[in-house]
């Protein structure tokens, strides 16, 4: 494979189609928005994407089986006859390297192009160092697309900002083929996955999509990181309480023996 | 996008056109100055520079409108019947890998080849670690080049010294394309913007162009930069005083347990 | 060379041909696999792959003789009706950036596809930082081909596990083609040549491909090798003893000084 | 520019050419050798070579003149009639990538074959820590290439030892083209420019090509750098005793206060 390659599975026709991206990156906050999305809503994979941009390794699964890296797009038809279809995409890797990036973004474009795709949503993490209740925040390829993210309840991405890898090459590349595009980051200390800030996000796209999504699943993730952050706060205040109580000793030593 | 490309906004007629580059670089000299000109000869914006070899991100400005990294060429016509037109090129980002570098000179030089450029003036920054007012320093492609810049008020750049990014690529290449250039380095120590730097080059621009600009605005940032490095130098000095006061206490405190 | 280039020394004709893969990577481990192979079946080299995607060096050999790196293609006819043929690939060098790893992969699957081959085995070393006696961990494309290196003795490869290199993509790229593949990888340190790893595989391979060969040669190896280890510890301790005896004498001095 | 290209200046039929290279390297050793050449047999310059691979500044000459980084190509004809033109490669800087490296080579061989050159000396240096009379160490394409160097005076290099960049690629992808090829290396320690190592392999090449060369020149270069190594030497030592007194003076300073 010298180039960037996109295998259809199924020829599917989409009505109206929006584009919803989420790749690994910072608290890999968009592949767990996206991923979740899939899962909810039942969205069915019809293409693959493969690039000698991404790594050079291949995955192994629990059966021994292996998996060149890829991207996937699923798509999900929408039963309102006023809606719009949604394509998802997501998977295992960005490209490594400037061109590469280009060069996927390129091919995802011109994918959608002839998908007749009329709006990118993309979506990542936005480091903060702490956060509380993560905001989304939002940036758009035009003011009219950027009232629909600010409408549903995000706030304006601060400027200077950069939007780093797939999330924001996507869009703007997208202007070249006019197709319009919005960025929401969900905020994130972003070391480790983040369900809270792709939650953030997911209740934003329902309200900008018009979709009903069951949220149990993803507070139940969010509980899990919970505990396991949890637990390596009690090991970490362990390990200091020791490490005082050796202080205490080995003081305690020397003033005996001075 | 896999190609550097160059997307026309306007056809314009030039006359006796003269290309000026300043993009990002040490002491953001030469972006600095090709601004300040765009601003005060209100030049105008008629071509954009895209490439596959700038960083893979966007930028977002404060309005939350997303913007692709790129090149900008602006003209501004010369009244005057013997002048020379001017074709001004800044912009957010010079490439990141050295056949990237390569590519994108070769896109300009074409560009500028078809627009009949004759000369081009690069701008950047030279490294010098105390500059108290800072020298221009001039090469050329050739000895009658070289006379303009010296003439103006310039000094010979140091021999050795090598000048690097498209400053001296766009140089070294244009001279295939029968294309004449000069660089101009303005002293700075290059750690922060220095507008003091551009404007010793715009004072020679203003001679070798017989250029009528108004210095009042880039005296104001020259102030600006100049107090912004007064606040950080007493917030040092703050710092300094409150570390000795600490260790004098210490000092106290052991002398007194003592 | 600007492109992976496959020569062809003699156009053999081969027999539902298996392609067995073992290029320099974690304690050599693929290398000595099938170099150990070509010299026990007595393989005959027919092709050779050069690529400007290898190191940018050439080899000297023991009579002062320069080698450009490149990989090997060797074959061997089995006497067995019903049996594989082998195509044997070892050499110098894995591509050193990702594209050419890429690109590589594809002008050996494009080769071996050409040459009828059905199915890859490709063989390397897997970090394990102690290791008693070295398992073999299989993956592979398809639960059918993973069948075969488990009856043969292999375990499954642990999920989640990237197969890094040559010995990962070419199996990810081989279904493009149709081609099967299965994976061993041979538990091993990694930090020196581990003829012990690859002996572990060889006694898979055996079974697998129903293959006659004498180990002792390996065996030697493995001594070999096992000796080099017994002297570097004997030369660490030493070093050591050395150490605690300098650290006693200073003691000495200073209580006696004291 | 976005491939490497040659450009002749100069069309000149050459008798049976052997093209011998230096390209800046470990030492200089290689540059320093062919430039002595080139000055002694007052050879001219007939081609330039230039490469989107090299790096991306330009130099500045003692004249504020520019130049792009090239490799150039001088030739010097034979009067006697059995004898070869030669055929002289120095330059500026080597590629910067490995497929740089690949691709240069490929041009220079290009090139070579169309002027019918029938071998090729490369010129480099060797690196060993010590050296007091500077050996001459040679590798070759074929026994018979190689007993040339022996019989005028080189070692074998010895093996398992790469020779890096053009040095050792030209020879190695030369024998596609049918073009033999001879290695030289000096041995150098190679953190200076080092005209000894240079002279060693001038000696070798005035004996294997019969030329006559006046090395004067040659050895007033060495004498000046071993006049500069002194003088380094010496400030070393007086800093190291400057260093010893300022601890003898602290030491007395502890003495006479305790």
């Amino acid at each position: 494979m010298r180039k960037t390659i996109i295998v259809e599975k199924e020829d599917v026709e989409l009505k109206n189609p929006i584009l919803v991206e989420g790749l690994p990156g910072l608290g890999m906050v968009g592949k767990i928005t996206v991923k979740y999305l899939i899962k909810q809503l039942k969205a069915k994979k019809f293409a693959e994407l493969y690039s000698p941009h991404f790594a050079y390794y291949v995955l192994v699964n629990d059966k021994g089986s292996i998996k060149l890296l890829n991207n996937e797009f699923y798509y999900w038809k929408d039963d309102d006859d006023g809606g719009s279809d949604l394509i998802l995409l997501t998977g295992d890797s960005q490209a490594q390297t400037i061109e590469g990036q280009y060069e996927v973004a390129d091919s995802i474009i011109e994918f959608a192009s002839k998908k007749n795709v009329s709006m990118f949503i993309t979506v990542g993490g936005y480091r903060r160092d702490v956060v509380d209740k993560p905001q989304v925040l939002a940036s758009a390829t035009s003011p009219e697309a950027l009232k629909k993210a600010l409408d549903a309840g995000s706030l304006i991405n601060p400027p200077g900002s950069p939007v780093v890898g797939a999330a924001g090459l996507l869009l703007g590349l997208a202007k070249f083929k006019g197709i319009e595009g919005i960025c929401l980051l969900g905020e994130t200390p972003g070391y480790i996955p983040d369900p809270k800030a792709a939650k953030s996000i997911l209740v934003i796209l329902m309200r900008m999509l018009n979709l009903k999504l069951d949220l149990t699943d993803i507070d139940k993730e969010i509980t899990k990181i919970a505990e396991i952050e949890e637990k390596m706060r009690k090991i970490e205040e362990q390990r200091k309480a020791a490490e005082r109580e050796i202080r205490r000793i080995e003081e305690e030593k020397i003033s005996y023996i001075g």
